[in-house]
C-alpha cells in the first residue's frame, strides 16, 4: 500500500504513520518528493485493512492499494482458465454454452414447449425462474416449488441441465434438489449471506454482475465463494446502470474481456437482460462471443406478449432458433481461437 | 396505461392490441394520429402487468405506463406524512432525529464510549453494526451477537434506542430482541424475501436506498414493507453510485425533497456513506435538513484510523459534537416550517 | 404527444391544456381514466415545443413525446443505409474500414512510420491528431498546422485518406484543406455553432458520441448536420462514462446496433477511447464488428510510452498488423452478412 | 508519481523504468515489496506527463498521480478565497449572489417584466440566454444580437447586472459589450478554444460543470481560464448525469462542499438545471446554501407554460418572490457562518 501524505503533513504526523505501519508488521518506505511524502508499506501481514484505516489518520490524503484485492479468482493462480462442469456440459475453454428459457416458469406446458424447441435449437442448458425477485410487490412472484417441477420434468424429457435463481437461503437446499446450477441474481451479488450459503453447495454457481457493481466487486464477490469453499463459479455479465434510457441497462463487454484477464472463472453474457430489447439481442450475442465470452444466457418465451416478466426482452421460439443458426454458420467457430 | 404502436402498424395489429386490453379488463381508447396510433387502456384491473406485455406484441413501439406504480407508500394517501416512533424518539414531522455511532461495533468499550459522546452531543438514536455486509471476504465481517449484547448494554446506560443492520431473515428474530430499529442497508434493499420477512418484524424498519436504485425503486421495496405490514418505514438516502469518484458515492438530496413530495414517509440523510469523506459531513449534515430530510444518520468512532471499517468517513467524538453545536445553532430550527 | 394530467386536475386545467393544444394547431383527444384524465395531441404542426412547455401548465403531470425527435438521419428515410465515401474508401453497408493512427501527430517521421506499417496492415483510413482537446492546460496541446502539413506528406506517399479532428470554427476552412473527413470530438458533440459550420464544410464529418450523450442526442447532433446541408456524416462509438473505473470509458456495442436500426448513417467504434486499455483493444474491435459496426478507429503509435497523449491505450506496430490478421481470418467476413 | 509494477515485471523492465524517470528530470525511488516492485518519481519537472505515459512501457501495471494537476485554481494559492465582482455585485465570501432570469430572451416585455420582479423580490443579477445550445436543431435557439439588447435595456431600466451564455468564439466580443458577465454552458464546458478565448476577454466568466465532468476536470477547465490570463471565474454546479430519470439531473451538492475545499474560486448551484422539476427549487436552494454554495442561478418566467424552452424548472414570478422571502428569512444568514 501506498499512504499518500498531505503537502503540508508534519514530521510528527509521518513518524505516526510509520509507526503503525510497524505495528501492523509491513515495513515503511519513505519517499520525501518536492511538494509531499508518500510512504510504502511492504511486506505480507494480515492486518492490511489497518494500514488502510490510517486514511483517517491526521496529515493523510488517501492510501491507495497497489495489490488487488482478490487472491483465490485471480488468473495468476490457474493461467489455463476454468472449466466448470453442469451435468456434462463444460463452460470456459471451449465451445460457447447456451443457456436459454423463459423469465418465468409459467406453467408445465410453457416451460416443456420452450424445452423441447430451445433443445432443438442447439441449447445447452434450460433457464427458466422459480422465484423471481420483482421491483413491485404486486407483480408475479414466480409459482415456487411447483416451477422447480416443471423443471424436473423438462430436464427428464429433454436431457437438459437446468439452472435457476436462488433469491433465500432458506431454498438453496431445496432448490440444489431440482436445479443442476444455482443462479445469484444481480440485485443478490453483494448478498453475503447468500454467498456464504451457497459456497457450501454441491452445485455450480451462475453468478451475475450487480447493476452497480464494478468489475473488482464482482470478483470479490466470487471470491466469497471460492473462499468459502465453492470453486464451481460462472460469471454473468448483464448489463450495469447508466444514463442511457434506450437500453434497459448497458451491456458492458470489456468487462467480460478485461474479467477474464483478471480472472480464471469462465464469463458468459446475458444480452437479454443486458439490453431489455429483442432486437438487439442477436448483434449482442455475436458481439459477446467475439469479446470472448463462454456461453450466453438467452430469455426464450413460446408468446413473448404474454409472458408475465420480461417479454419484451425474450426471443420467440423462431427467433431463438434464427440466432442459433448464425452462431452455428460463423461466430461460434470464432470462439475457438 | 398508454400503448404506442409503430408508425407502421398494420390495423390487424392495432385490433389484437385492442382485444387484449379488453381482455385484460380495461377499454381501450384509440387516437389515431397523423403517423402513429395510440392506444389508452382505462380502468381499473389487477390485469395491468399483461397490458404491460404487450410491449413485446406485433407493431408496438413502446407500453408507457402513466401511473404510480407504488399505493402505500403514496403521498396521496397520508397527505400529513407519517410519524415513525423508534422507542420514544419521533422520526418525521418535527425535530429533525440524528443516529450515531461507529460503523462497526468492536468492543464493549468502543461502542459505550461513543454512545456516552454522541448523546452528551444531542444524538438521539445509537447506530452501530453486528453484521457487516463486505464486499472482500477477508474483511472483518462484524462481531455478531457479541456485538448485539453491546449494543444493548450501550441502550441501558444511556437510554439511546439502537439501530442495527439484519442482513439475513435468519437473524431477523435474534437482532429484533436487542434492537429498537432494524435497518436494511444498501445492498439488501431490494433482498425481497428478507423485506417480505420484515414485513413481519414487529420492529420500524430503516430502508437505505441502493447505490443504482431509483427513486421509484426505492419507493416500491418500501412498498413490499408496508404490503406486508410494517408500516413503520424511514427511508435513508446515503448516495447513489455515479462516474464521480471524488465522493464514494454522490448524495442525492433532491432524492429526499422527491420522495417526501411522493411518500408519506419520513426520510433521513446518511452523508457519511453519501461522501466518504469526512470533511464533507458537516456541509452535507446542514444541507440534507435544509433539503428537508427528517434526520441524519452519521459515523462516528473515538478513534477513526484505528476503525476496522469506514474509518475516512468517520467523524472522532470532538468532530460529531462541534457538527452537532451548528445544528443547534442553525439549521434545526430550520426544519420546522 | 400524450399530456399526463395530475390525479386531482380540475375541469378547469383540463378545458386549458385543450385550447393551447388546438391554438398550437393540433386536436385533442381526451382519455378519461378511473384515476386521472389524459389527453393526446394529434396532428401536424411546427408549435410541437408550445404543447411540450405544457409540462408547466397547472394540473399537468408530465408531457410525453410519443415521436421520435429526428427526421433525416431517421432509418425509415433510407432504409437501406447510406455509404459514405472519403476520397473513395466506402464506409457503410460492406466491409468494414479501418482507421488507425497516433492519437497526436507528434513529428513528421512518427506519422510517416506509423502511416507506413497501418497501411502495410491493412487499415483504410489514417487517424493524427494536430488540434487536441486535453484535459489539463499544461498537457500537450497538439502540433497544429505542422501536424497538418506532415498528415498531408503521409497521405502523399501511402495515399492512404486522413481524418482529424477539428475544434474550433476559426480551423474547419484550414483543416478542410489538409484533411479528408473532418472529426468531432467527444467533448464537442454538442458544440452547436461548431455543428452549423461543418454542416457547410465539403468534407464528411466523423461524429463522436459524447461521453454522457444518450443515443438520440447523438442522433439529433447529426441532425444538426443534415439538416444544414451536410448527408456526408459517419457516427462513432467511443465510450460512455459510467461508474466502472477499471476501464477509461464503457464501450456501448448496443448503441452501435440500436443506432443503426434508429438510423440509415453508418457507424464505427473506437475500442481506444471505449477502454482506454491496449489489452481490450482486440477482443473490443472483433466485438464491435460483431454487433454490426461499420468500422473501427484505432490509435496506433510506434512507440506507446513516448507517446504524448493516450499511449496506454495505443496498439504498438507489431500489435496493430497482430489485430488486422485476425480480423481478416475471420470478423471481417462476418459482417458481410 | 508512482509507478506500480505488474507482479512478474523483469529487472531489465524495471531498470527501463528507472532509467527514464531519470532522461525526464526525476529522480527514482525504488520499493521492493514481497509481491511487486513499486517506483516514485520525486521532483520538479515540466516532463511530468513523459513519466505517465510509461503506464504503456512493458512490465508497468499503472501510473498514479500523488498531486492535483491543478495549480492556480488550488485552494492553497488563496486560502481566503476569491471574491468575483460583477459590476458591483460581490460573489463569494460573504452574502449569497442569487441570478434569476429566464432560460431565454423571447421578447422585449418578457425579459422586462422578469427583471423587474426578480429585481423587486432580491435577486442581484439578471440572466437570460440570447443564445441558447438545444439538443435537436429544430428547437427555438434564441434571438442573439436582439436579445443582447433587450438585456442591456433591462440593465439599464433595473440596475441589475447582465450574464449570458456564450456559445462561440466568434461572438466573445459582441457579447462583451453586453453582458457583464460571460457564461460557459454545461456542454462547452471542456471547449478548449472557447476557454482559451474567454481567458483574454475582459469579463467574470461563469463556468458550469459539464453532466459528466469529474470534480478535478472541471477545476482544470478553469486552470485553463486562469493560466490565460482571467482570475475572475465562478464555479456553477448544474447537475450530472446518472441513472436517475425522475430528476433532469442529479444536483452534486458535495461537489460544491469539496470544490470549495480544493479552490478558491467562488461556487454557486443551479437548482433549475440541476432538478428539472420547479417544485424541488426551493429545498435545493435552500440545501445548497446549506453545503457552502456562494449564490444561486434560478429560471424565472412570468408564465412558464409559454416559455419557448426550460418551462417545467422555472418558477413564475411569484414563486420566486416566495423563495426569496424563505431565504431571507433564514438560511441566507446561516451562509456567512
Amino acid at each position: 500500500m501506498i499512504i499518500n501524505m498531505l503537502p503540508g503533513a508534519s514530521e510528527e504526523q509521518i513518524q505516526h504513520v510509520m509507526e503503525r505501519i510497524k505495528e501492523c508488521g509491513f515495513t515503511p518506505h519513505i519517499i520525501r518528493g518536492a511538494e509531499r511524502t508518500v510512504i510504502g508499506a511492504v511486506g505480507n501481514s494480515d492486518r492490511r485493512s489497518e494500514v488502510e484505516a490510517l486514511q483517517a489518520a491526521p496529515g493523510v490524503e488517501a492510501v491507495v492499494a497497489i495489490a488487488h484485492p482478490f487472491k483465490l479468482v485471480s488468473r495468476q493462480l490457474r493461467p489455463g482458465g476454468t472449466v466448470v462442469e453442469v451435468r456434462g456440459v463444460r463452460i470456459g475453454g471451449g465451445e460457447p454454452a447456451v443457456m436459454a428459457g423463459p423469465c418465468s416458469v409459467e406453467s408445465r406446458e410453457q416451460i416443456l414447449e420452450t424445452a423441447r424447441a430451445v433443445r432443438a435449437a442447439g441449447a445447452h442448458i434450460l433457464r427458466g425462474g422459480a422465484y423471481k425477485p420483482r421491483t413491485s410487490p404486486y407483480d408475479f412472484q414466480g409459482l415456487g416449488v411447483e416451477a422447480l417441477e416443471f423443471l424436473k420434468q423438462a430436464r427428464e424429457e429433454t436431457g437438459l441441465p437446468v439452472v435457476t435463481e436462488v433469491m433465500s437461503t432458506d431454498d438453496v437446499d431445496l432448490v440444489s434438489e431440482y436445479a443442476d446450477m444455482l443462479q445469484v441474481g444481480a440485485r443478490n451479488m453483494q448478498n453475503f449471506p447468500l454467498l456464504r450459503c451457497l459456497a457450501k453447495a454441491q452445485r455450480p454457481i451462475l453468478l451475475k454482475r450487480g447493476p452497480s457493481a464494478t468489475i473488482k466487486e464482482w470478483l470479490l464477490a466470487a471470491e466469497y465463494l471460492l473462499a468459502g469453499g465453492n470453486p464451481q463459479v460462472v460469471l454473468c455479465e448483464r448489463g450495469i446502470k447508466t444514463f442511457e434510457t434506450e437500453t434497459r441497462n448497458t451491456l458492458d463487454l470489456a468487462a467480460i474481456a478485461l474479467a477474464k484477464e483478471l480472472s480464471h472463472l469462465p464469463v458468459i453474457a446475458d444480452p437479454s437482460h443486458g439490453t431489455g430489447r429483442r432486437s438487439l439481442i442477436p448483434a449482442m450475442s455475436r458481439a459477446a462471443l467475439a469479446a470472448g465470452a463462454d456461453g450466453l444466457m438467452i430469455e426464450v418465451h413460446p408468446c413473448p406478449e404474454r409472458a408475465l416478466s420480461d417479454g419484451p426482452q425474450s426471443l420467440d421460439l423462431a427467433g431463438f432458433a434464427a440466432l442459433m443458426s448464425t452462431l452455428d454458420a460463423g461466430h461460434r467457430h470464432l470462439t475457438v481461437r
